[in-house]
């Protein structure tokens, strides 16, 4: 999975492959200090995640792996909110 | 997914892999601005879109999770036509 | 898919994954101006390409979904030979 | 696979795809010399991995492909942890 | 496909995914001119390749469809040994 931060919404009338009614957000990838890469992606939100929010990305065949995405035409699916980011004993990351 | 515009048409009339009669368009990754990134692929159209438009784009085996590219040999397919991209309470995109 | 041009060929006789028989073409992607961008790949041709063809060339397990690549151990599927490319009325590519 | 080093971990209380449960660790890929790329993904452990040990990340539909990772939204899994990588005769890693 | 050098060797005797038993070797890309690319994959060796060989690599899904990885938890195999590549009449590679 991947590190993203949620930073947007995309709205879309006309859809194909089973995706109606599904959320979409806009996500930025982060790099290994958190920060914003600028790199984005369109991605299923199957967690009720907000802007703001770090949560983890799945991609490929796995992004059908949750109950709302099976069969869907998702490619890249937001699979959980992050409470924490930690190395060794120090946290680069913590939800409020 | 990702965020592409639709800026060119692709005629192949020897074609394999069942994708003959569908209609093949070059899209170009647009960027958090949504901003042309040079990028391009040539996408499987499901939605009948047009040169400007901007599309949602679904790859991998993803890409077949339409009625249209279902055991068709597409690995980026284009999903949905976008109305709107905001952040916030700002619109970075709206069709006209 | 990704639009190419083949520049060359791969000879390998000892092969596994049931590509024994097929063809395997060096195919140079191009970029947003059918320019050379110098990034290859070695693909499966199932169109009896030649150098200088300008291709189609879809990945991942959809470079599975011809006859001739079905259970084949290939990721790059040379899946169709391209006419033309057009932006508008302009033609961007012609084939001779 | 992909070889990376373990520097961090994920705590996401909320999660969808049948990943509650299993460990996230933070890896950050290796170039050819074994030195830190700076480019990381968020992996499902199967192999209690710890801080600071070159493992082995296998991605795609094939991160499903462990016991522990089966029908699991895992698109990058700890497959297996390093022991040693030489070229020729000299050992460019051994872990102590 | 990818063409790519055997540089190296990895062993792990910790692994999940079915790869025990399989060997692991350290492959670099290859450029358009068959120039190592610095950029390497720990790749499931079903050719008996040895250090220096120029190889064929499938990735993704597809990796998985050789005898030896059937069900294994390989994102890219080693699937042929390079024999030459050549470029019109001029062979760029030819194995001694």
């Amino acid at each position: 999975m991947k590190l993203g931060k949620v930073i947007g919404n995309v709205v879309s009338t006309k859809k194909e492959g089973n995706i109606t009614g599904l959320k979409i957000l806009v996500v930025s990838y982060l790099d290994e200090n958190l920060t914003d890469t600028k790199k984005t992606a369109a991605c299923i939100d199957t967690m009720s995640a907000g802007e703001g929010d770090i949560v983890l990305l799945c991609s490929s065949s796995s992004a059908r792996m949750t109950k709302m995405t099976k069969n869907v035409a998702s490619d890249n699916t937001i699979v959980g909110i992050v409470d924490s980011v930690s190395s060794g004993n120090i946290y680069t990351y913590k939800k409020n």
